[in-house]
């Protein structure tokens, strides 16, 4: 049985103390969450997620999705429940608009109730995760009717929402993409094709289910430029706006995949179902876009979830285990050996994924933060620059934190010994359900890509510069502190090779392309290192501030040894990062094909 | 389906071509398998291996094991009968001495096949792997009489053995077990206790199971000096050493785990068993690593093994999928979108698995030659030469390249996107299998420590400063060499960092023993690239002399390029391997246990 408590004490300390979450009261929804709220509605999702959500995860594994003979599908036992409670305590509309039936909520505490969630039931937690990005679509691009026919609805979470962008020969590439619409002379299409790895595509949970579906109208343009966003429902909407017809969309199978087995990954048949455009015809991949974005920012969220929760199991069972005595002296005389967390090599383990998880958790609030900001400010320069760090974020979140929540679910494996190899203890669960971020939504060499070959450029590289600029002048601000400088110094050696990499990418990526993609992943990495070192730096600040107020706590004083260990052991890989892309794309690229 | 083709070429060129094969045809043995037998040896295994075992290979994932409820354990369909061609073949008793059966061939050709079989069938090949094991500890601590009853049945194969360590209390630390022996008084015990994590612990592939177990002798001193070695075979043997009465070990269970599913790990129940103390009273220890050592080698060959069939199906997969266009220009100007190998970030990951798996092969059998040596020579000075060699080289083999074959199962994983994580693809199997390997027979934590804390100042240091000479050595030779520099400098600088390493734990670790835990991981991984590089060097070195005679072909072309990609993308990470573990154990250690 595997154990989870919600780190609701650091998600205040980020957001109050070092994001200065009280600043932004002005902006739309904050004054509904103010600081003195937080922690009240954070107490509560956290009670949620460890006593209703998280008790599940492991029956979720074992149990599975099961697809019927007509095509229906049954989630694991208790889901059903779990989900309700989830969503009749509010907590799927917390941040959606009023007008809607939400609750209008800032972004940045649905985001930091979503880290809970999904760390206590990543595969559950997967129903209600898409259907926020199936609202945001609809919300952006969905006529005024759209939208009040389906998001209250989806608020509410009575109903569900998917994303069916995969075919069996088209992921990344979605200008292949082969689903027709044909008109039917009223406004409607019939939409025909076959889609693959559907989350949730089908499911006992909602009264209906509204597919978001790419297809190609008949006669569009060929590659991504023809094709469109239409909304599916599994059941029609009679005249009220209920449920009424079944459409001609099923659940032909469930994939039999490494993880997640309480999502039901479902191959997805449309029969000349009934669907509505959604958005401008042949706009299908920028409504899809809004989707992506916000998934994206949810998959990240997923990779520091499940790195969080492997983390405190992998912690409980150091200080549990006893083997081997401590090689500085024998730690627990009354026992035949000490706890294993004495080891260094040991602590190593946690202590990266400590390091790793603190600072993740702080890029993810701020950039939710951001995402308040670019949405509800009413300046344009703050929307402008904070639009800026979203694009520019999104794909170093979604690539380095799932890269790294699973190699940390696979420490806390390795904590575990032997005993990690075995499915009961549920830490080969915490592997393969993780395994899966760093794949959908876009493979993190995709998101590399994104990062080095869109948002590098972007605006003249005005996102990037404005990053260098805080961060250069964090550095410079702290230089001469003596107990800040033993961060910034780390901090800048880091902003200097990632620096020095983006000089490298401007002055080769362009008279030859292959150095950017050969260049992608070790820039996504060395990015994430900065943005994290980052963190780091400005949550030390903050606690060497707490402290200095005679405010201080543990919490401070662990901040001070945790970001020293991310400078002292972490921060180093900015060089390797550094050394390998700027060595180019020839050694890469120079074998022929049949050399493999 | 997966694919698999034996590397037999690749295999050929790193014994006759870079380690000399040939210079060694004074050893015994060696003239039974003289370079141009090799190619036949080798050709016939990898047949066996392709058309045999590895079809067996998700059969065996998806069946697992049963046991039913007698205690008897029934392996995968077609496992047993794959297991008799194995070992009717011999395979099984190619490098075990005449003397006992055996066809005393080199080790060095053992490892070769092994490497083969266990890519095709990581499952199926620990039934024999773990005999191998067992062997040895026979041969080298067992009376004659134990010799030529026990070991001919088991190079035969119609015999297997296993290994009986861990209790659920007890697995790195050995000194807490508890599994008891008290003395029959005809020179018998009985043992009684409980075993967890027995590999091939109960099967139906073989007639006889002979397990060699650790336990305590009834007044034995306490922890690890109070521990023996003994035989206990599943079915005692009657006055003809014919399996005859059962002897009172049972299964008690299977572990229901993340992979190896075709392997029964098995729960084993010793209530008043009989069994012969194999080698010295109390000396269990020091028999049980004979097995050991032999295992760890096996087991980092194992995580060669998986890197290698993952690499080969990602190959097949890059080359097959259609995706996207080549961003330096179409490539397959015939298809809707080029495949996906033209990629650059495609490419990364295949040149990653590549780099690691040939030069992880060369290392692997550049040991077992040295194990030749070190058990064949006549020369006492080479015997101890390899002897050194060889227990330096065991922990890095067994630590960096399992934790590399896990990384890389990761990687081609990567490479199917979506589809690979769905089972039927096998790659999720790979991911699986590898697991385990940086688990069982030593931690990967425990082979760091065994080298910073053993190898490195055995002897003085001796043959940690014999590998520095001879690779420093090798660099200078060829430093002004204008084809090798662009090789040997990274190597060289490779060198430098490890040097520099070894001189901090000397300075730091014995002031201050948690330097030398902290250290660890990071050093093994540091040495771990260097014995790489040099075998990129030696490789690359082999490969320019066979062009410059006019003798090259396709093999030593590609081998510059892999070796010049090795050296500008995976050797820098020695400095973050430096700089991280030069930072001692204070961050690492400062936090109390209870900020955990």
């Amino acid at each position: 049985m595997t154990i989870y408590k919600a780190p609701v004490a650091d998600t205040l300390f980020v957001l109050n103390d070092v994001l200065g979450y009280e600043r932004y009261s002005n902006l739309p929804g904050f004054s509904d969450a103010s600081a003195d709220l937080l922690d009240a509605i954070l107490g509560e999702a956290a009670k949620l997620a460890e006593n209703v959500i998280h008790p599940l995860n492991q029956v979720g594994d074992r149990e599975g999705c099961i697809r019927h003979e007509d095509g229906s599908v049954t989630t694991p036992k208790g889901f059903k429940e779990a989900y309700d409670q989830y969503r009749e305590g509010g907590w799927m509309s917390l941040a959606i608009p009023a007008e809607f039936g939400g609750q209008g909520l800032p972004y940045t505490v649905h985001t930091a109730v979503a880290e809970y969630m999904s760390s206590a039931n990543m595969a559950l937690m997967m129903y209600p995760g898409l259907t926020q990005g199936a609202i945001a679509a609809i919300i952006e691009h969905g006529s005024d009717e759209q939208k009040q026919t389906y998001v209250p609805k989806m608020a509410e979470g009575v109903w569900t929402g998917t994303m069916n962008l995969t075919e069996p020969h088209c992921g990344t590439d979605l200008g292949l993409l082969r689903t027709k619409a044909v008109p039917n002379g009223d406004g409607s299409y019939k939409i025909s094709g076959q889609k693959i790895f559907i989350s949730a595509g089908e499911h006992d949970m909602s009264e209906n289910i509204i597919h978001l579906v790419l297809a190609r109208i008949e006669g569009a343009p060929e590659g991504t430029k023809g094709i469109s966003l239409f909304i599916v429902p599994k059941f029609k909407l009679d005249a009220n706006g209920n449920p009424g017809e079944r459409n001609s969309v099923s659940c032909g199978s469930i994939e039999e995949k490494m993880g997640i087995h309480g999502n039901a990954t479902c191959v997805m048949n449309y029969d000349e179902a009934e669907g509505y455009l959604l958005g401008a015809e042949n706009g299908g991949l920028k409504a899809m876009f809004v989707m992506m974005n916000e998934a994206r920012l949810g998959v990240g969220l997923q990779g520091l979830s499940i790195g969080e929760i492997a983390y405190q199991n992998a912690v409980a069972y150091a200080k549990e285990r006893l083997q081997g005595r401590s090689i500085s002296g024998v730690k627990a005389p009354e026992q035949k050996a000490d706890p294993i967390i004495v080891h260094p090599d040991i602590r190593r383990n946690l202590m990266n994924m400590r390091a790793f998880n603190e600072a993740g958790r702080a890029l993810i609030l701020w950039t939710a933060l951001k995402s308040d900001v670019a949405h509800r400010s009413g300046d344009e320069a703050d929307r402008q620059a904070a639009e800026d760090h979203l694009g520019l974020m999104t794909p170093i979140i979604k690539g380095v934190l799932t890269d790294k929540g699973f190699e940390h679910a696979v420490m806390a494996q390795q904590v575990f010994g032997g005993h990690g190899y075995i499915e009961e203890h549920g830490m080969s669960q915490f592997v393969r359900d993780a395994r899966i971020a760093m794949i959908y939504e876009g493979a993190n060499g995709i998101q590399a890509l994104d990062l080095v070959g869109r948002k590098l450029a972007m605006n003249g590289g005005r996102a990037v510069q404005s990053f260098f600029k805080e961060v250069g002048e964090f550095c410079e601000q702290y230089r001469s502190d003596e107990k800040m400088s033993p961060y910034t110094k780390g901090l800048k050696k880091g902003l200097n090779d990632l620096q020095a990499a983006t000089m490298w990418l401007m002055q080769n990526a362009m008279q030859k392309p292959d150095n950017a993609g050969a260049a992608a992943t070790d820039y996504l990495h060395l990015f994430g290192l900065v943005a994290l070192g980052y963190m780091w730096a400005r949550m030390v600040k903050a606690a060497q501030d707490k402290i200095a107020e005679g405010a201080g706590s543990a919490i401070h004083e662990h901040k001070l040894v945790t970001g020293k260990y991310f400078m002292d052991r972490i921060m180093p890989e900015t060089a390797a990062h550094l050394a390998g892309l700027s060595s180019g794309c020839d050694s890469m690229m120079a074998l022929p094909e049949d050399a493999f």
